[in-house]
C-alpha cells in the first residue's frame, strides 16, 4: 500500500452528474488525505434511500456532480497529518455521522450529532481547504454526507472513521454504516423500549426490520408491523414482528385500527418510511399518557408534520432519531462485535449482491421494493 | 354541618346559561352526594383561562347550562357511601384531574391522567347515575371538569378530592388546584429541567410565572421570558425570569432571535399561551440534539401544530403536560405543605380579590390582562 501513499489515486467511481440521470462509472482522481483526513479503499458498499433521495434532486442540500454512498466498509490506504486513531491497513466503516469527542454536542452526553465537520460535509467539501478531494480531469466532484462510498477510494475526515475488528467480514458489516444501527438505536437509545412494551412499526424495509429486531431484543411483548405490501410479513416475522396490519385492508384510519387492537394504543411507535402523514398516524396510535413516537424516516424537503396539540398535552411524546442515536466512532465497533458474537443480525438484510458497474440496476431493485439491502463489490 | 347532610342544599352559584352570555348568580339546588361522591362547601375559587375558553363556546366538549370553575378550596360538607379518605370538616382542594390509584393510567407510574371518572366528567355528569347533582327548579345544570367550583356547594367524585393540611389558608391555596402546579410540574415532572439549563418561557401569565419559579428552583442558569407585553417583565423577575424578549421588538422570527442569544437554542422551552404558532416557535428555539419543548397552554379546538420533521430527527423532543404531571390526590397535599414551609410561592400570584357576585368583573380583568389570579370569596 505504501506505493500509493501521498499520490493521487485514479480509480473507478459511480458519479451522479445531475439529478435523476443514471450514474456513470468514471475514472476519478482521488487526492491524498490532508491533515486529519483518511483515505479509504472501499471494498463494499450498500445502497440506502437517502442516496436515492439526493440523487432525485429533491434534497435542497444536494450538490452535483457528486459521488453518493454512505453505507460501506473498507481498509485504510493512508492517513494525513495528525491522524492517530487509525493507520493504513485498519479495517474501517466510514461514518456519515462524525464523532469528535470535543464539540458541544459530543460533550453534552445527550446526543450523537457531532458538529465538528458538518459545515464542510453539508456542502460536499473537506474542512481543511473547503475543497473536494475528488476530481475528473481537473473538474471537482463533490463529496456526499462526508463519506462518498460509491468509489473504490474515498477521503473522509478522521472523526468520521470507525475502526472495526479485523475478523469482521466487510461484505456484511458494511450495513452497520447506516440502516441497521438506525433501527436498532431508535429502539435502544432514542425510545428506550422496556420489556413488555407494545410496539408499532410503520414500514418494513431494512430500517423497520431493524426496529423489530431491536424491539424483540428489548423484550417487547407485541411488535406490530404496518406496511401496504402484505408480502413483507413473512420476512418480517423472522426479525421479530408478531402481528401485521395492512392499512389497505381497513376503512378506519390506521391509528384507530391500532388503538382498537391495543386497548388504547401502543407504548412506542416508529415511522420508518419518511411520509409525513404516516408520521402523524404513528404519533396518534400511541397510548394516551405515555406513548412515544419516534420519527426515523427522512421526509422530503419542505414537508411538514402536524397534529392537534391535545395529542401531546395528553401525554404522547414526539421524537426523532438520526443514526439511531449511536455515537459512531465509539459504538459502530461495538455493533460489529455484537454481530461477530451473533447477538445482532446483519447477513439477513442482504438480499442482493452486485458490482459497482451494476449500480443503476441496484437502484432499480430498491425502487421496485424487491430488495432489503443490495451490497456492491467495488474491486 | 350535620343539619344539611342528606338534604338538598340551596345555595348561590354562577351559572353559564349559554356561550358568551354573562354568568348569572342563581339559587341552585345541590343534591346530596351519592356513593363515592363528596359534597364540598367551596370557600374560595380562582378563575382560569380554561373556564373562559369553555364559556366562550369554542370548547366542543362544553355543555350548557353549566357551573364553571376548577381552581378552588373548601371544606367537606358530607360524603356518600363508600367514601373513606375524607370526612365532613376536612379541608380539601377539588381536583379536575382525578387519581383513583387503580386504573391502567394510575398503575402505569408513567402518567397522572387517571381514567376512572373521565367518561362522566367529560359530559358534565356524575358516574353513579350519569346525572348532574345541580338543578334549578328541577332543570338540570351540568358539571364542568368534575369540579364546578363557581358554586357555594359542589359535588365531586371521591377520586377528585385532595385532603390538605388544616393550617393552610384556603383563600391562598385554592390556586394549587390548577395554574401554579401546572407550571411547576411542567418543569419538575414533564421536562425534568437540570441545574445549569437554559429555559425559554412563552407567555408570562400565572402558568408561565410558575414555570419560571420551577425553573429557578431546578437550578436553571438562564430563564428567558417571552411576551408581547413588556410591562410583564418587572413582575416576572420576582418569579425567576432573568431575561426578557418582546417579539415585537424584533424583525427576525423569535426562534431565530432566541437561538442567536443562546449559542444554538435553549435546553427547555414551555408554551404557556395556547397559541399553535407560538408552540412551533417554542419547539424550534430548542437546541439541536437535545432541546425539549413542553406544550402547557391549551389551544382552541381544531387548531393544529406543525413543524418540519427534521426538527425532531435532529434531536428535539416535543411533549405536553396536563396539571404539570402531578398526581392530584397524592401530590396536591405535598404542594400545600411546600407552600406552608415557604418553599413555593402562592400569595404572589393573587392580584385581585372579589366576591362571587362580581364574577363577570373578574373575567373582564382576566381578559384585559390586568390580573394574574383573581380569587373570589363565595361566602
Amino acid at each position: 500500500m505504501a506505493t500509493t501513499q501521498g499520490q493521487v489515486i485514479t480509480c473507478k467511481a459511480a458519479v451522479a452528474w445531475e439529478p435523476n440521470k443514471p450514474l456513470t462509472i468514471e475514472d476519478v482522481e482521488v487526492a491524498p488525505p490532508q491533515a486529519n483526513e483518511v483515505r479509504i479503499q472501499i471494498l463494499f458498499t450498500a445502497l440506502c434511500h437517502t442516496d436515492a433521495y439526493t440523487w432525485s434532486g429533491k434534497d435542497p442540500e444536494g450538490l452535483f456532480p457528486c459521488i453518493l454512498g454512505h453505507e460501506a466498509a473498507g481498509i485504510v490506504e493512508s492517513v494525513g497529518e495528525g491522524v492517530t486513531h487509525v493507520k493504513p491497513g485498519d479495517h474501517v466503516i466510514p461514518c456519515y455521522q462524525a464523532e469528535c469527542g470535543e464539540c458541544k454536542f459530543c460533550k453534552s452526553g445527550k446526543t450523537n450529532l457531532c458538529g465538528k465537520v458538518r459545515a464542510a460535509t453539508g456542502v460536499g467539501v473537506m474542512m481543511t481547504d473547503r475543497k473536494p478531494r475528488f476530481s475528473i480531469k481537473g473538474k471537482p466532484i463533490y463529496h456526499f454526507m462526508g463519506t462518498s462510498t460509491f468509489s473504490q477510494y474515498t477521503v473522509v475526515h478522521d472523526v468520521s472513521v470507525a475502526k472495526i475488528h479485523l475478523d469482521a467480514p466487510l461484505e456484511k458489516v458494511c450495513l452497520l454504516g447506516c440502516g441497521v444501527p438506525t433501527g436498532l438505536g431508535a429502539v435502544w437509545n432514542t425510545a428506550k423500549v422496556e420489556p413488555g412494551s407494545i410496539v408499532a412499526i410503520f414500514g418494513l424495509g431494512t430500517v423497520g426490520l431493524a426496529v423489530a429486531e431491536g424491539a424483540k431484543s428489548a423484550g417487547a411483548s407485541r411488535v406490530i408491523g404496518i406496511d401496504i405490501d402484505s408480502s413483507k410479513f413473512d420476512t418480517a416475522k423472522n426479525f421479530g414482528v408478531t402481528e401485521f396490519i395492512n392499512p389497505k385492508d381497513h376503512e378506519k384510519p390506521i391509528q384507530q385500527v391500532i388503538s382498537d387492537l391495543t386497548d388504547g394504543g401502543v407504548d412506542y411507535s416508529f415511522e420508518c418510511i419518511g411520509n409525513v402523514s404516516v408520521m402523524r398516524s404513528a404519533l396518534e396510535c400511541c397510548h394516551k399518557g405515555w406513548g412515544t413516537s419516534v420519527i426515523v424516516g427522512v421526509a422530503a424537503s419542505g414537508q411538514e408534520i402536524s397534529t392537534r396539540p391535545f395529542q401531546l398535552v395528553t401525554g404522547r411524546v414526539w421524537k426523532g432519531t438520526a443514526f439511531g442515536g449511536f455515537k459512531s466512532r465509539s459504538q459502530v465497533p461495538w455493533l460489529v462485535e455484537k454481530y461477530l458474537k451473533k447477538e445482532i443480525k446483519v447477513d439477513e438484510y442482504i438480499t442482493h449482491n452486485l458490482t459497482l458497474a451494476e449500480i443503476n440496476e441496484a437502484f432499480d431493485l430498491m425502487h421496485e421494493g424487491k430488495c432489503l439491502r443490495c451490497v456492491l463489490a467495488l474491486h
